[in-house]
């Protein structure tokens, strides 16, 4: 029986110090208070770890170091996207070993002009053959290039390893048609506050969501209520989600989210270079927008 | 008091025989069809009427005969964008005389690298200042390759005649910070079917998309459905709307609405080249579509 | 007996006043001046004329003026696309009885995702087939958006009515493979100054540049200079024009050319709405640059 | 003294079998082949040695094997880049340990929107201070969907541990005005073999260029030609060697140069997946194509 992935995911981050060194406990300590909320589950080693940053030895600290902290009742989902076939095949042993409940794969983007769709089905179809434990396809086209069709999602679907997909594109059309063309079995969560509702409304399945880092409560009744069939109750929480969520992360990116952990009291931190860490006016800003939406 | 911009309207196409002649009769025939229904209006010489490849003498003709046909307590919207400043104010003038409820104008754009922000401020308030009827903004970035900010349609909501605009991106996080930047007196009207349930979920006062054309009661369905509270009813048409639009004019463009237009009893013909007809296979795909979706 | 098509056309500008009225008189005024140069022809109503603000009456005053003006050892070329092909061939017809030794077809472009290479064959062949004078395909991408392959251009020029091509985008591997894929017959004339130096040597046969307005002279003799094999004094050339056209017309476009003839003793003027003109400070600018370089 | 960076450098390819595995000896022999040419160099760990699917250790094994392989009176360049300032730093000092005379940095690209040209002059100074060899700038938009402007290049250009750059964007203005901004000591090598010729006119120092290893005698001569001021014989050369460089790195990329070596005697063999393979067909096309020119 698989894990649950109906819901929210918060992309946790990856603490830092000034030096850009690791600051292991404070990630513990961040799990922690994410513990406390009523989350599907989490996602280590997403795009806001800022993963292809770490190390391969930094990136299986992190996964150990969360295990034991989230609920067994909740999903571990880590990214593990790799250019190469055999290293993401290589990965995903490492962290099934360490406990993860999903491995979401990232597509391959450095070489983009050959990355047909045919390559792209070969290389998730290989995997999700090999894998213990199943797969989830991350399709962000704003960071790889690559604009995987509803088609290929459609075939892929095929795979019983193959469990659903994140999607952050923030293409409507493309997720109602990715929707239509997949069994119900196939989850889709979505990587967008901005559109988080209209997703929903759409059929998605739940979301991995920046903002959900620093605002989980936020997400998790927007979410309730759309699944009560409050829409209009949703509306208002959506309407109310987007500026900060547009602000924080759209906006200012992962820098911008360290910034909002920071003022809800979890632990945020600078970015690792070459990532640059918010301007003082930029910090006050967020806090600014924040204190004016009454979220703290 | 303006007329009413809530709801749905179609853009008529403009119908051709085979040599790329205006059949003027035809069109008349379509708009005493289109009169049954419960629209909130028409488009005439919007970008499906193909108005980029009419005179303006036939561009002329089409309004003159278009106004007797729509009634009174119904909106007829007029495409009027011209690449200069001078010719869309001149082109206005003579839709007010013959009776355009409100001028649609597109953005410049042959320039693209010139038309700034500032450029097009100038332009929209200028015209605004000087037009008889109401502007409505027209953005379609996938023909014009101009992305405007939502910064930009904030100051131009301030103009008190400016009425609203007509988003054909299809960016639902575009939308919904338009409709937080604006008054309530802006209308949002929004130019694609496949998102139209979650642009009104996020805001949008209306449509104006394609099938609107040969489907108006299932489009009108939709939007009644969600503002009588009824969102589940249109979260269902909206799905079963969302491939038959896709299909016919995502995909095929003006010559596939074309193709259902004649489909569904209405006049639609062959596109006037540049613009080449479907081949039979194309027409049949429709067909069948739209056989299985119990719509014909 | 075709007319010349080797060497350099200055792309001529539309003179207005404040209020974006026509000056034909200083058109007439900056003939004259061209007429001195060992120019190739002249370009009338190309994208420098701004001939989309223009309206069909004044497009022929502009080209009833020109023709005498233009010694008829000279080519006047002379702008001719629509976004309908019915049009362009009735436009070819009114300047073809003008006088006009070429017709250049800009790519119909508002239906981008419409205009497949089929489209835009069967739209260049049907042109060629009927006008009387001789045609030539004019590309410009980053106005368009239309990428027409070099496969496109091949089977075009198997036309004997299509004389050659205008290429504005600035590919060089483009420009390469189109002139190894169509015989010598066809001409190759480049749309920028940036690269004309490199064009040439991998045999384009002349330039339509921006630049050639305002310094006929110095774009003259790097095209002299490399024909003549003294391809030295043609880079040294191309190295000190460089930075003027990059400054003057891709960074400020048509009002940076306008400024520019301004400061060379033509009259340029102000743009028609919505093209902005330049602020003092960068007319300064330009002035600055001018005076650097030597060339007044 | 620095090591020579004018003339051609082959970016070398990794050799591999049926399952992936890497071909360490294979490597050895193609390196003494192209060790018979007057060459000015090689690239290891380039793109076209499909770094990004090679672990850490596979990368050093190359380097090591390289080294002795490489004449003094050559100059061994390295591929060093990583996402992060901090891996790329530790990645340099190890292939200085083994001898690596430059060390090509590529741009990180993972966070695109985040990697402002502040960002990026950060990384590369931080990464210039503290290496002991000269750093080389590499910038392949089409790849990293970063477009550094010619003033951040300029800015670095300043720095005495940088000591030129790779430009595979392939756009000749973009050359002109890097070529123009920065001072002689500063080499400009290109990575596109479609615009060798034009690019050497407008000084650029040499190429990095995927057909250099499969034809290395061929780009020598185009590269002998020129500095021999015999341009038309460079001419000549360089439009025989374009519709070979277009068949087979532009359109078949390196499972195309891979085809190609294995031609010319060299070893290529299969690319690791998830590129794929030529199919039959490809090969095929290639060994014609070749014929036809006479390379073998």
């Amino acid at each position: 029986m698989n894990h649950r992935l109906d819901g929210l995911f918060p992309p946790v981050t990856t603490p830092f110090d000034e030096e850009g060194n690791l600051l292991i406990s404070r990630f513990g300590e961040n799990l922690d208070r994410w513990a406390a909320f009523d989350l599907a589950g989490l996602l280590v080693l997403g795009s806001n770890a800022e993963t292809p940053c770490l190390s391969d030895e930094e990136r299986l600290t992190l996964v150990r170091t969360a295990r034991p902290r989230i609920p067994a009742e909740k999903s571990m989902i880590v990214g593990a996207g790799r250019e190469s076939t055999r290293h993401t095949m290589e990965f995903i042993r490492r962290i099934a070993d360490l406990g993860a409940d999903y491995a979401l794969v990232g597509m391959p983007c450095y070489f983009k002009p050959l990355m047909t769709e045919q390559a792209l089905f070969a290389h998730y179809w290989t995997i999700a053959d090999e894998a213990r434990i199943p797969i989830l396809i991350y399709s962000v086209p704003q960071f790889t290039g690559i604009h995987a069709s509803a088609g290929l999602i459609e075939k892929l679907s095929a795979h019983e390893n193959i469990a659903g997909m994140k999607d952050s594109g923030g293409s409507l059309p493309f997720e109602a048609e990715v929707r239509r063309r997949t069994h119900s079995r196939f989850k889709l969560l979505v990587g967008s506050a901005l559109t988080l509702l209209p997703s929903l409304v759409q059929g998605a399945n739940g979301g991995i969501v920046a903002i959900s880092c620093s605002l989980p409560q936020m997400t998790i009744d927007l979410y309730q209520s759309f699944r009560e069939g409050n829409w209009r109750q949703a509306a208002e929480i959506q309407e109310r989600l987007a500026p900060l969520a547009s602000a924080v992360t759209a906006s200012l990116g992962i820098p911008g989210l360290k910034a909002s952990l920071d003022l809800m009291g979890f632990y945020g931190g600078p970015p690792r270079p070459p990532l640059l860490p918010l301007d003082p006016d930029q910090r006050n800003g967020i806090a600014v927008l924040f204190r004016q939406a009454g979220v703290r």
